[in-house]
């Protein structure tokens, strides 16, 4: 239990301790502001530990000066410089500057944007089964014919993708890393992505909402690295994952081009004060970006010490199946098949019985594919997360009472 | 000059000294932060006053727990309460509740939301001519063909509206008070503009963006009263002009119902995390709207005696002509016809020889009957506005300099 009572030592220093009294009035979609008082909310993917000092610190500095004027139409420069920054340190981004960048509100705004600026009602666009609901949404929403890469072994490979694309097809959107998955492409994988789009003209838009959250201390490769090829894509960052800044809506888009930059200002909006970013989140961000290194490099060994704990423990249950370990996310996207129960079901008696709130893999939420398992978020303390464990270990035998799903079941289909 | 000295006072009291050189870093939009050092810019609508203590210190007692995590979708219940209860108290709208209030990611992307909910591509659209861009631009957006209501007399009348409306007519878009004249429309007004566009079953959208800047005491009746009749408008609410927030991108929808408000937030995207405003800004926002009610009072009697000013010192010019004095706004719409200027040039003259950056009444800011006119923002100190004025008298036998206008072209066309 080394790593853990370590874990719990770090909490309380740089990452903070959370207020749950101030979570349970302020943490909405699905979380504790928005559940029974004795049930402990595992689903939407936002961290329960406070924002980095770093973050807060930039906000009380900026408002010694209490001016809160328009900021620039695509951003403030101190925020557009350190996405930037960060994309070239951290993210092996070469060649990218804060002119590529766009200040947003939210990566969701952000992916709906770009989807409504490239796709035309009625073209094809491609996105990955199971993903995140928004890459697909927001392609839809944009008018698009959605056609599927499904996994190979539960990875995403080029024949996957190569099965889903068709002479129609206008755009790649795919989620990197991968929510639900945790999976991450190398640098090999992600320049073949790139290669094969853009030899056949395919548009390509990344999601790396959440890329700040790789564990291990794997590499990132981004997709906007100039150096993939010609063709460099669209890539969306947030800061809700890695910095825990959900509420504050600040994401950013990394253009093709600065010319594209500009272009995308003038149709979605910004030049006209339509779209942008509130400024003081855009200083949270850039503080978060700038001085927050040690706070997220605590937080990934927590999440990694949470995930490996929540996979010794679940995997033990009867008919749970965790096909790969993350390398990235602070989730887990359980198969729950083999319990014979569905998904919708497994969350509902798994928050009657255990009183442990999880996210229903819903084609809804995360594609047709997903149908089968549950989502849990694993970014809160190591004491509430072994609590809502001991919770279904103990509650397991209820909630699957009265299933009995034959052996063969437990096999992707 | 008393009336001024007292301004002067209150400013260094509860509104606040600007900190032109913080300006000078921060406010974007044509102002402070793009214009040459030795240029004073009366333009874009935002305040050069520092923010009303009661939004900073709404923020700093928020981050004393600094958790940011994911608000609800609508808008956090105190920032949807507050928004209901000072449209009840200060604009007479009886029946508004924070259930039908939406936040929004700043007032002009709440009007682009809503022409978007509201109209097809090809659907007419009425707005009146002059107006703010914003209100013909969000409705181009969305797919609109547009009709324009036009002035008699410098009104906006039931005659005037009635001859822009063809039964193909889908929604009436109004800024009210109205930018960039100034205007407003009484209780009866109002009343009769719903109920014209209730028996034809054309939707209304208000934007009211400019309600808190009501000058002299006057009463503001809200588009928003369910007194109005059966068919309650579509209403949009902010906090940039008013209270100095416009870095923040805080708005407000109040929609005609709490089902349509539900409706707006599932096709919009708020359901989806795609819409929304920062959490942070709506606690600012609530704190300015809870607590900002001297600052406000203070502000406002600030604007009218600078209006007073500016109206007495530009109306002397040789071919400047104030159709009306404004009731609200801190704006000033000048008709510069009788200088044989057109707006453009006259605009480059003002920058060139005043040192002074005004906005042209170009068709593309304020529509087409716009031409011959220049705005003016007030919303600065007495000095600096003074200084403009100053400059700007100087240097009128320049700027008009080779202009020999006939006396006719005085005459409204």
């Amino acid at each position: 239990m080394t790593a853990m009572d370590d874990a719990s030592a770090r909490e309380r220093a740089n990452l903070g301790r959370p207020d749950f009294d101030t979570l349970r009035k302020r943490a909405f979609n699905l979380r504790w502001a928005t559940v029974d008082s004795d049930v402990i909310p595992l689903t939407a993917a936002d961290p329960d530990f406070p924002a980095p000092a770093a973050a807060v610190t930039a906000i009380a500095e900026y408002l010694r000066a209490p001016h809160l004027c328009y900021g620039p139409a695509a951003g403030l420069p101190e925020f557009r410089s350190a996405v930037g920054a960060h994309y070239r340190a951290n993210k092996s981004a070469t060649g990218v500057s804060g002119k590529h960048v766009i200040a947003t509100n939210s990566a969701a705004s952000a992916l709906a944007l770009i989807a409504r600026h490239l796709v035309q009602p009625g073209d094809e666009v491609v996105v990955q089964d199971p993903v995140d609901f928004l890459v697909a949404e927001t392609a839809r929403r944009a008018g698009a014919t959605l056609r599927y890469w499904q996994t190979v072994d539960g990875r995403f490979t080029l024949d996957g993708l190569a099965a889903a694309v068709t002479p129609a097809t206008r755009l790649l959107s795919v989620c990197h890393p991968h929510n639900p998955l945790g999976s991450l492409w190398d640098q090999a994988e992600v320049v073949a992505i790139t290669n094969y789009c853009c030899e056949r003209g395919i548009s390509l838009l990344a999601d790396e909402v959440w890329s700040d959250v790789v564990l291990d201390g794997a590499p990132f490769f981004s997709f906007a690295s100039r150096e993939n090829g010609k063709h460099a894509p669209w890539v969306v960052y947030g800061l809700s994952k890695g910095y825990g800044l959900a509420g504050l809506r600040i994401g950013a888009i990394i253009a093709p081009s600065e010319e594209e930059a500009e272009r995308l200002c003038a149709t979605a909006g910004f030049d006209q004060t339509i779209e942008g970013a509130a400024t003081l989140s855009q200083i949270a961000a850039t503080g978060a970006l700038t001085h927050g290194a040690s706070w997220l490099e605590e937080f990934l060994r927590h999440c990694a010490a949470q995930r490996d704990m929540a996979i010794a423990r679940l995997s033990a249950l009867r008919g749970v199946r965790i096909g790969h370990k993350p390398s990235a996310t602070f989730v887990l996207f359980l198969d729950i098949r083999g319990t014979g129960l569905d998904e919708g079901e497994a969350a509902r008696r798994i928050e009657q019985h255990a009183r442990v709130r999880v996210v229903s893999g819903s084609p809804r939420w995360f594609g047709a594919s997903a149908k089968g398992h549950v989502r849990i978020s694993l970014a809160t303390t190591r004491d509430v997360l072994d609590e809502a464990l001991s919770r279904i270990e103990r509650a397991w035998p209820q909630i699957t009472h009265g299933c009995d799903r034959r052996p063969d079941s437990l096999q992707d289909p």
